[in-house]
């Protein structure tokens, strides 16, 4: 035993709600453009391939140390105003009883897709806090290391429309032929997955930011294939069903999505205290639109990384050029980051962005 | 020798003008909605898929007797108010020195793509008349066919931006990388390559207007991948350049893109008589936005085609209904027909088009 053995009581977190990228959630002046990256912990990282070496992808998030490992990589390389949870957004259907596995080169693969009313029937209500508690044991344990660097930390999960695309289709889809089909052809099957993935989402960020989340993101990702009309009639309510339960934890909500120029205020009326934008639409643009009732985040196209870096730093300052002096804005990419990003230029464009906002 | 031995003085061509599609084009009152269909000759047609067993795509676009009985096809088992010309974008890529072939799932390959100045330079000055001379000879025995159905026949051909896509990433693309990256990194390859691009399609364009086409298409498919700002300085001059060169033929100009909710605009001021738009923008706000001086073509989407007839009928009502008593629209989907759309859901779709809008 050493003099270290007597316990003191654990120190109380630290208040970041003034922090950057709380404050902007929020709609607050800061003293410099909050800034992070969608999949900032991912393949461009030589530290992440390392860990992959070793472990799955379904390994790390499940085991709360090594999904703690991959969430802090980008902050010891970056001077970034967030960190965001690493995880997937399909957990949650592998506990309703989808059959998830990520093939190589293919991405994620559903064995036993929706199809019918009878498989939605037969899906799994899950047990949240029992069935995915590693992902809040895993907040749990990042934010002990997140508050000590000062850095809130984002939360979460795929919204009804994404979930359902991946549990109709089987995995990816270029065409959406088999989503789109079930929503126009079988309403009533439509609803009852919709619903319960509805549910499940918001149970799922409300338990998150719970376990420690101070900002949640909904992704939504593929909503940008749906026309305005099908988006009001047949996804918005269910989103807004997630949103408003999500709501009742009180942390801020990201509500984002790409190819979305023609569903920016819809999507806002689903909910959400800050609206993703991706590079299609300009952001001064979405922002006139929709309002002042809501923060952004964006809108780096993700292959601007890839070109030289006067290229990315113009790019980039024409984003900051468009929002200079107001308040609202967080900086991102329009989508994930890809896999063979050079660091050295994501290093730059973080450094950058708070640069050239700083007041 | 028979009676008929005696040549007769070759018929002059009927004039179409007045026909519904071409009035449409134009912005003039039609007695009922012009329909026709991206891709309509394809694999959804068991005759297509029929000549397929013996054909490679290839060969058929380059012998002229076959191109015509593809682009017949669906004339003969539909009330199209259009004919397509059978061929591929990417034709004129070959010319240029690509090699190009059609790999069985993973559609178009091209060996040679463009990386450098020097790839560019590298590339042939075709002579079209002579190296795309299928393409004319087939529109003349094409016209010969749909003259006598009193069908106007479109050509076409690939915006420079599409065509460069594939020609810098060697085939489809999910990100388009490559492509991105060499016109933001390379201005000077990027200038060089676009500018025989706009010149080889805008001349394609013009010869095959010259040979008998009554109006043109650009396909700009790909373009929604950009922001605005990136078609405005590196793609909409390149295709102003093939548009005004094509416009010398005299015949009506159709420029397409999808997920161009953001850029319909700056497509209508590079160029067209009738701008093509896809599901994701409402038929009523794009055609606000755009003004009295061009028509529209759209959009519905192709998945919608693979839903109960019903939805497909309400779908399509919604969109006629939007532009009810409005002069300037040909109804068309948002993108190409796909490959296993229902044949008998195509026939009704363009029975009801015509039936709910004749006056």
């Amino acid at each position: 035993m050493s003099e270290h053995a007597t316990p003191s009581a654990p120190a109380a977190p630290p208040d970041l709600s003034e922090s950057r990228f709380l404050r902007a959630c929020r709609r607050q002046p800061v003293d410099a453009m909050p800034v992070w990256l969608m999949r900032q912990a991912g393949r461009y990282m030589s530290e992440y391939r390392a860990l992959r070496e070793r472990y799955g992808i379904l390994d790390i998030i499940k085991a709360p140390e090594l999904a703690r490992e991959v969430t802090l990589q980008p902050l010891d390389a970056f001077d970034l105003d967030a960190a965001i949870l690493f995880s997937d957004i399909l957990l949650p259907l592998e506990v309703m009883g989808y059959d998830l596995a990520f093939v190589k080169g293919d991405g994620p693969v559903i064995g036993n897709p929706t199809r019918t009313l009878a498989d939605v029937v037969r899906l799994k209500q899950p047990d949240l806090a029992r069935d995915l508690g590693f992902t809040f044991e895993a907040i749990r344990l990042i934010r002990e290391a997140t508050d000590r660097r000062g850095i809130p930390l984002i939360g979460f999960a795929g919204a009804p429309f994404t979930l359902a695309s991946y549990a109709v289709e089987g995995g990816g889809s270029k065409n959406r032929v088999l989503v789109k089909s079930l929503m126009w052809g079988q309403p009533e099957t439509w609803h009852a997955l919709m619903s319960q993935l509805a549910d499940v989402t918001g149970h799922y960020l409300l338990m998150q930011a719970q376990a420690g989340a101070h900002a949640l993101q909904v992704f939504d990702s593929w909503v940008g294939e749906l026309s305005p009309d099908d988006y009001r009639r047949f996804v918005m309510p269910y989103t807004a069903q997630a949103i408003a339960i999500a709501r009742g934890a009180g942390v801020p909500i990201i509500h984002f999505g790409t190819g979305t120029s023609s569903l920016l205020e819809l999507m806002r009326d689903a909910g959400g205290d800050v609206i993703g934008v991706d590079w299609r639409t300009p952001l001064d643009v979405a922002r006139q639109r929709l309002g002042d009732g809501v923060a952004t985040q964006g809108n780096l196209d993700p292959v601007a990384l890839f070109a030289p870096w006067e290229s990315v730093r113009d790019q980039t300052r024409r984003i900051l050029d468009s929002v200079r002096g107001q308040a609202g804005h967080i900086f991102n990419l329009g989508h994930g980051i890809l896999p063979q990003t050079p660091v050295e230029t994501v290093r730059r464009l973080v450094e950058f962005v708070h640069d050239d906002t700083r007041v």
